[in-house]
């Protein structure tokens, strides 16, 4: 699997967010090579606090194919997911989560806790650090601009 | 508050999901005493892992106030809530969340892992046990008819 190309549309809907004046978090889920769903985070505008990336592409990927257990997928995402997030991708049993950058202020997936290894639970495999330079600069510059 | 009612009106939520096949959960959202959201689990039938009560109950106080912080709002649901509707409730800035029964093999409340006690992260206040015999005793007739 070509994991660079996935995470790189994942960045492009992260730069849809940005420009869009939204956090700058895009995620795609994929399938046999495929993507299956979409999302990047929308909160502002929508004026929903579930609109993160992850749910978008979570629900996109439960409607393409039919059923609430996504087994054989990968999700690719900007930023490693925040505790509702990690949560919802337990609760859809993703196979393998990609992250570019840590975020250690409110990340579920080792910075604050690790919501991918409690016994007894689903635990996905995930792997961090994929494009990571080029997404910690998109949101950088996303705070710089908000500083502004 | 009436706290004995609001956790009635989602108990009414959960049996609803129990007629309709589905594990019985249900929560409301209140604020100044109206209820603002309502949602049950409808995951099985929905096709979607998202599709828990808290869920929809969020994303309806969120579309009812016209906004993504639920600042003066109070969560009532009848289990204690998983990894993603813990995170879902934190990232809504909910007030308190009243749950009837701990969930011990998936609760995020105190039973594998406690996101509302997360440090640098917003930390909802939590009680437990109001009306716990009336919601045990739902979810263990569910699980006996499902045996059957």
């Amino acid at each position: 699997m070509n994991e660079r190309f996935f995470m790189h549309q994942a960045i492009e809907l992260a730069r849809e967010a940005f420009e869009d004046g939204e956090v700058p978090v895009g995620a795609v889920i994929v399938k046999s090579g495929e993507i299956v769903g979409r999302g990047r985070n929308r909160r502002e505008k929508s004026k929903n606090a579930l609109d993160h990336a992850e749910i978008e592409a979570i629900n996109e990927a439960c409607r393409a194919l039919g059923g609430w257990r996504l087994w054989e997928c990968d999700l690719f995402v900007t930023l490693e997911p925040c505790p509702m997030c990690a949560g919802a991708i337990v609760n859809a049993r993703i196979r393998k989560v990609f992250f570019a950058c840590f975020d250690r202020k409110n990340g579920a997936v080792g910075s604050t806790v690790n919501l991918f290894a409690i016994a007894g639970s689903y635990r996905p495999e995930y792997e961090a650090g994929i494009n990571e330079a080029e997404c910690s600069r998109l949101m950088s510059d996303f705070f710089k601009k908000l500083r502004k």
